[in-house]
C-alpha cells in the first residue's frame, strides 16, 4: 500500500477520532507546569495512529510526542514522527487552531509531511519532490518580503526569557508585525501560504516541526536553527522558517555572542 | 427601514466590495510609522459605507477610522462608529484575520453591534437586549474560567513598552496562555465564542471596539478600562473584556500606582 496515501487517510481518520473523543469529555493534566498541558485525548490519538500504522506496516518506526519511540535514534527504513495534537491548549480552550502533525522519513531522507488543521478539516501535505498541497490545491513557492514588510509568527514567551529577550525584542521591533496562534505546526502552514513571512521558535521538539518542515521544503522555504545550523530530525531545536533572504535577514538579529552563548547552553550537551 | 437589518446587509455588501477591490490591487501607505499602515481600500470602504448610510438615513451621524465624523462629540439620534478594515496589516499580508466593525448608538444608548469576519464571511451581530449571534446561531453567555485556566488575547507590543511592560508581563505569566491574532474586533468575537477568556488592550480607538463591545454586552462580558473605569464611546481607551470574575482577576494585576500613573499620563488630558 502506498505510504503517502495511507498516511493521508489515517490522519483524517485520526481527526475524526479527536472530534468524537472530544464530545465525550476529557480531563486536563499538567506535564511540566501550568503552561504545559496534556489530555488523555492526546495520548489516545497517538495510540490510534500508532496502532493503525503497526497493523499495516509492522516494520515502520514511530516517534510520538506522548508515548512512543523515544528509543529511536536513526532513520533507516520508514520513520514516522507524530504529534497527535499540536496546540493542546488551543484544543482544550478553543476547539480550534490545533493540528495533527506527521513527518515521515525514508532511509534518512524526508519522504512526506502532513499538517491537518482538524477543526477546519484542511490537510496540508507534501511528498518530497512532488510539491505541497492544501487539500487538492497546489501551493506556490513563497515570495520574498523584507522583515519590515512581513508578519512573523512568534510566541510571547520568548520576550520574557531573560537571557534571550533582547534578540527577540529586536525581531518584534523590526518586523512589520508579529502574531501568536499557538500551534507551531499551523505556523508552518501560515508560512507555506504566505500569511506569515517567517515563523521563529526558540525551542521546538521533533514532533512539532517534522510535518511542517517537509511541506516547507517543497515551497522554497529555508528551515534552519537560529544559529544558522541544520535542524536535526530527532532532537529539540530552535527554528526559523521562511524565504531564504528573509531568513538571512532574521539570522542577522541572532548573530551575536550573547545569543549564541545562551543558545549553546540550551542545546550543546 | 429597519436600521439593524439595513446595517447587516450593508456590512456584507462592504465585505464584497473589499474582496472585489482587493483583486484590482492597491498601494500600502504609512500613517504614523512602519507598523501603522493604511490602504486606499480602507478609505474607499469607509466611503462606500458612509454613502450608503447617508443615502438611506441622511440624518444619521457617522464616525469612521479614516475620514468621517471626527467632529462628532455627542450621541443624540443615531450614531454609527465604523472601522472599514480592522486588522489592516492582516488584510495586506494575509487576506485573512481582518474585519469590518460597526457599532450603532441610538440616543446615547448602545443599539446594535457588528463584527464581520470578511475572509470567512461570518457575521457576528447583536441588537441590544435581544442576544448576540454568529450568523443565525445564537451565542451563549460566556462562562467563567480563572486566569490560569484561560487564554488571553494580547498584542506583543505592550510587553515592549517600557513604562507598562511589568504589568503586561505579569499577565502573560499568570494566564494559561496568550495569543495575538492582530485584529481587536476579531478578538472580541473570540471572547464572545469563549476561545479567549479575555482580551486586553492598552490602547484602542472607538472604531476598534464599538461593534465588539455591543456584542459583548449581550453575553455577560464585562468591558472596562484597565483602571476599572467605564470605557468612553467616542474616545481612545484601554480595555479588558471578559467574564466579570476573570476581569476582576486581571484588574488586580493593573491595580498598582506605577501602572495607573502611566495610564493616566496617556489618557487624562
Amino acid at each position: 500500500m502506498d505510504v503517502y496515501e495511507f498516511a493521508k487517510s489515517l490522519i483524517k481518520d485520526a481527526g475524526d477520532f479527536i472530534e468524537t473523543r472530544r464530545l465525550e469529555g476529557f480531563e486536563v493534566l499538567r506535564k511540566t507546569g501550568p503552561h504545559d498541558l496534556v489530555t488523555p485525548v492526546d495520548k489516545e490519538t497517538e495510540s490510534f495512529i500508532y496502532n493503525r500504522i503497526k497493523a499495516q506496516f509492522p516494520e515502520h518506526k514511530i516517534v510520538g510526542e506522548e508515548t512512543y519511540g523515544k528509543e529511536v535514534t536513526e532513520l533507516s527504513g520508514y520513520t514516522w514522527i507524530v504529534d497527535p495534537i499540536d496546540g493542546t491548549v488551543n484544543f482544550i480552550n478553543q476547539n480550534d487552531n490545533f493540528a495533527i502533525s506527521v513527518g515521515i522519513y525514508k532511509d534518512n531522507e524526508p519522504f512526506c509531511g502532513f499538517v491537518y488543521d482538524v477543526s477546519n478539516k484542511v490537510l496540508y501535505h507534501a511528498k518530497a519532490g512532488e510539491g505541497a498541497y492544501r487539500d487538492t490545491k497546489r501551493l506556490n513557492e513563497v515570495k520574498y518580503q523584507s522583515l519590515e514588510n512581513t508578519i512573523v509568527g512568534l510566541s510571547h514567551k520568548w520576550l520574557l526569557k531573560e537571557d534571550v529577550k533582547d534578540a527577540f525584542t529586536e525581531l518584534v521591533v523590526k518586523a512589520r508585525s508579529v502574531r501568536n496562534r499557538g500551534s507551531a505546526a499551523l505556523d508552518f502552514t501560515y508560512v507555506a501560504e504566505g500569511k506569515y513571512g517567517a515563523a521563529v521558535f526558540y525551542k521546538l521538539f521533533p514532533w512539532d516541526f517534522a510535518g511542517g518542515r517537509i511541506i516547507a521544503n517543497e515551497l522554497g522555504i529555508k528551515v534552519v536553527t537560529l544559529t544558522n545550523e541544520e535542524v536535526p530530525v530527532l532532537e529539540a531545536s530552535s527554528i526559523v522558517a521562511g524565504h531564504k533572504d528573509l531568513v538571512d535577514e532574521i539570522l542577522e538579529i541572532f548573530n551575536n555572542d550573547t545569543f549564541k552563548e545562551n543558545h549553546d547552553k540550551l542545546y550543546k550537551k
